[in-house]
């Protein structure tokens, strides 16, 4: 089984790519650091990467910029970015990515926490990851051929707080964080939100 | 008590326009048929009717565009635009509005139903609405001077099914509908997604 992985170098992607590569061909993506290029925010990257990659059993996307920032200081062009990248590159990843995925595989993306439960400083990242989380829950009773699609919620990742000097106590490994892609591909949800 | 009412002349903001005019000096607003107009999908337009408007204790959103169309059709241009007039028209409208509301004063934005229970075709309205409810829980976090902000997710609403000719026993009046966003004005509610 073939699963591309979009984002793969980042803290979750990385820790996606370790646990699906013990059974399945990876096919790792990122903006610079991946065997394969990809820029979210640029639809015609979306394609030329899923030309690249070929027909694969799944899409996982870990990948996404969205602006953390209070609503005083968000800009035009934070919304914008935010917008552009994270929500509709992913949006766009699977409205393209949906033909390159085998008779009931599976696209699975990544949301967040603040979706739900906001924290000063994340409308722009709330909007996004609860928008995403409604648009997977539409999508997923339209895909073709048998076709999943779910959305992964990860909380604060232990080893991202701990790169940015925080408190890791409220942390999830990003080991067991990636257990839920692999719940994704390898379960029979479809239109889920799922939390590790 | 000065309530600005944007979207004032469609199904469910002429019914919230009745449902306040009882006890508050309204000021109606859209894109054709009010006193004022506003295009929500103009940043320009907003800036200009709030000024237009003055200092308000409250503001209600019942307006915006999103697409309602199978997944397998929604162009670039049809989430573009969805994008760019129901979700961050309404975005905008707290942005530049929040500094036109008086102390203690509200926002009430529309989502609607489809954000938390779609339909097939409901990708870009699920995830607009969605995105609209994720973004005022985590405003209402952020408001100054005492400011409460909610978003009324409508059902379907009677005179709408009606008007399409459609079976209207799933719907609910759009007078009825109007009592969430009167109940947003006068509780105490903040960042809640209100059910008629």
């Amino acid at each position: 089984m073939r699963v591309l992985v979009v984002g793969a170098t980042g803290t979750i992607g990385s820790a996606v790519v370790a646990a699906l590569a013990r059974r399945y061909e990876v096919i790792a993506a990122s903006l610079s650091r991946a065997s394969l290029h990809v820029d979210l925010a640029d639809r015609a990257s979306i394609a030329s990467l899923l030309k690249s990659a070929g027909q694969v059993d799944a899409i996982v996307s870990a990948a996404g910029v969205a602006r953390f920032a209070p609503l005083s200081q968000l800009s035009d062009d934070d919304f914008a970015l935010s917008l552009r990248n994270k929500l509709m590159g992913q949006v766009n990843l699977v409205r393209l990515g949906q033909d390159h995925v085998l008779d009931t595989g599976s696209i699975t993306l990544t949301s967040g926490f603040l979706g739900r439960q906001p924290a000063r400083g994340s409308p722009a990242v709330s909007l996004v990851n609860a928008g995403l989380e409604g648009f997977v829950r539409a999508a997923a009773l339209e895909l073709p051929r048998g076709l999943r699609i779910n959305v992964v919620s990860p909380p604060w990742v232990t080893e991202t707080l701990k790169a940015r000097g925080m408190d890791t106590s409220p942390g999830t490994p990003a080991a067991v964080v990636a257990q839920a892609y692999v719940r994704s591909i390898e379960g029979s949800d479809s239109g889920k939100v799922l939390d590790p």
